[in-house]
């Protein structure tokens, strides 16, 4: 069991703060980071995993006393298709959570209070400004690979935009280019149910009770868009959490009813409200074409070799939208490779539907070494 | 313009009471409901229209004042679908509903004051056979047509297998036999979001605030799932409620927030609260196999003509739900048509997709007309 621990690097200050894209100024901002595996004598084994909306630093291996391992333990390790044989891995926490990079929950210098709502509203560009603020730190001057799925796959895209000759490559997974009504609709319910609960206290709760209520009841709607319908009958269908028969009552008694709790109550257990507030409304506000542009002319000053993966059952981030992207990049005559893999797991499937999805990781991360790099 | 009224019947009292699925007794019932069309000497004429979760007794026509016909106005009237120059139409609100009927908001007799939560979990058979005593009342002994969409279906296919000999035709639209995990998980959410409203005090609300906030948040939830992906992309997509630019703050920007908002609001005024749970349990309850049965078996009795519809965008009730029930029937070689109707509208396309659908009812009723009661 390989233990690993979360560093920490403080990558802007107040005198040097960042200049966020909606205009604020922000500083001092502190990331939190893992690595996995060695960087090469000419730094050109590196690998920036990005992670989803709730994810953390801790992406593979185990924290010491941990009996679990970090959240994509699967698809990072010793043979693993993020080899840290072969790799120099390296996973932040986002701008904006809550799990150690500077976010809501942070304490604001200039008052000795947590920000709360004071905290500046960021984008899915402000993250990736952070994480490159992170590789020239650590002394990269060019990714091998970007990566990451959903939120971070988003990310992903950015980083392939913003920084052309900072990648190799990017892989984007199950996510898009932009949101659509629908997903800001799925995000926005999550709100106003943050918002609703009169804890929450307009974002200044941090020395009070925490708004557990309203977050659950935003988690447990995610859960609903994070599972294809299918998976969701076949793992629960109408079976009882406990009884043969039914109780005409209001108590739990649907097994998926036991399962949405579950999932809502030990999510306020480890993250900030506010924190859900900032990073929905990151995703919420990306859109690559900046509402008039054509994503084909957004992709134009591309260089990187893009890999780009979909679930069939994904209905969250439908394969349309990673479609949509390959067929600009395209329009580029970017080299662009595109999986649809078959899933029933739904959005989920980027986290749990491992087999397929890392033949096709591997597989391409041998070959952008062998041509780009080797 | 026509101005109809409502009209109440009470079909049990406190010496008489409703033997209720769940195994409570409740009385006393009135039921609000109104009539349109004359009823033929024969008696041969009337149909029984059965209404969605949060819709009335007020189907068609106006009250006086009203400037908004009744809710399935495009389907009902002169010349109409359901012609009321030829049918003797009839909508009544269901039993735990909150317009008119007896629900949780009614003055208990035994203790003066609503009954809140000690109103009995009811279930959609249950509010069919009330519907059963209406007709009785009404003193019509077999009904030409039972006829609803989405929870309205649920009923008209209960109504099917409960009393076959007491209708000559069933026309279920986007609807189901038995709720999904998935279509629990959803109204679960929805209740939740109610009982996590500190307002709602565990329902005894009725002379405090009512739990606005939480109802607003369940019902937004609803209209998300009421529309396809598609619709609510091409009816809001990215659009601003009205600033050019992001304001990078946590105000309503864009249009898809001012929608959803708007709709939870007005819900709150219009409806109650714990009819909400009472009704969305009635459906997640419904399930005509009762757990284990096989669905040809249950539909082993039904002697209706049956007509089914489906659209092909609703991902709430899914036309292969549909498709199962039709399956089932014809299995028994019950006579029964199906149509899927392409529609982009989700759905809320059997309250707006009227076209395609009007034609297949005008037909329907006027083949069952003719052949069942000629």
């Amino acid at each position: 069991m390989t233990i690993v621990e979360t560093k920490y690097a403080q990558l802007a200050d107040a005198a040097k703060p960042l200049n966020l894209r909606g205009g604020a100024r922000l500083g001092p901002v502190t990331v939190a980071y893992e690595t996995y595996g060695e960087l090469n004598e000419r730094k050109t084994n590196a690998i920036l995993i990005e992670h989803a909306f709730t994810g953390d630093a801790h992406a593979a291996f185990y924290h010491k006393g941990d009996v679990k391992p970090g959240w994509w333990d699967d698809m990072i390790g010793p043979g693993k298709p993020f080899d840290t044989n072969k790799y120099f891995v390296i996973c932040s926490n986002v701008l904006g959570s809550c799990q150690g990079t500077t976010g809501p929950a942070s304490i604001d210098p200039k008052t000795g209070k947590p920000y709360g709502l004071s905290f500046p509203v960021i984008t899915i560009q402000d993250m990736v400004m952070v994480q490159k603020l992170l590789i020239d730190h650590l002394g990269i001057g060019k990714l091998l690979s970007v990566a990451g799925g959903s939120m971070g796959g988003m990310q992903a895209a950015a980083w392939a935009v913003m920084y052309p000759q900072s990648i190799h490559s990017a892989i984007i997974i199950a996510a898009c280019h932009r949101h659509t009504a629908q997903q800001i609709a799925f995000h926005e319910v999550g709100r106003q149910a943050v918002m609703a609960d009169p804890d929450w206290l307009q974002g200044d709760y941090y020395d009070q009770a925490i708004p557990k209520r309203g977050l659950a009841v935003a988690r447990m709607v995610g859960h609903i868009t994070y599972m294809s319908e299918s998976s969701m009958e076949q793992k629960f269908g109408r079976k009882l959490v406990k009884k043969d028969a039914l109780g005409y009552n209001f108590s739990k008694e649907f097994a998926v009813e036991g399962y949405l709790e579950y999932r809502g109550q030990s999510f306020v257990e480890r993250f900030d409200a506010n924190s859900y507030l900032y990073l929905t409304k990151a995703m919420d506000y990306f859109d690559l074409t900046e509402g008039d542009r054509k994503l084909s002319q957004v992709f134009s000053g591309v260089t990187a070799d893009m890999l780009v993966i979909s679930f069939t059952s994904d209905w969250l981030y439908p394969s349309y939208q990673s479609q949509a992207m390959v067929r600009a990049l395209k329009a580029n005559e970017i080299e662009v490779s595109y999986v649809e893999l078959a899933s029933n797991y739904g959005h989920d499937a980027f986290l749990v539907e491992i087999a397929e999805q890392a033949r096709a990781v591997t597989n391409y991360l041998a070959k952008v070494y062998k041509e780009r790099v080797i």
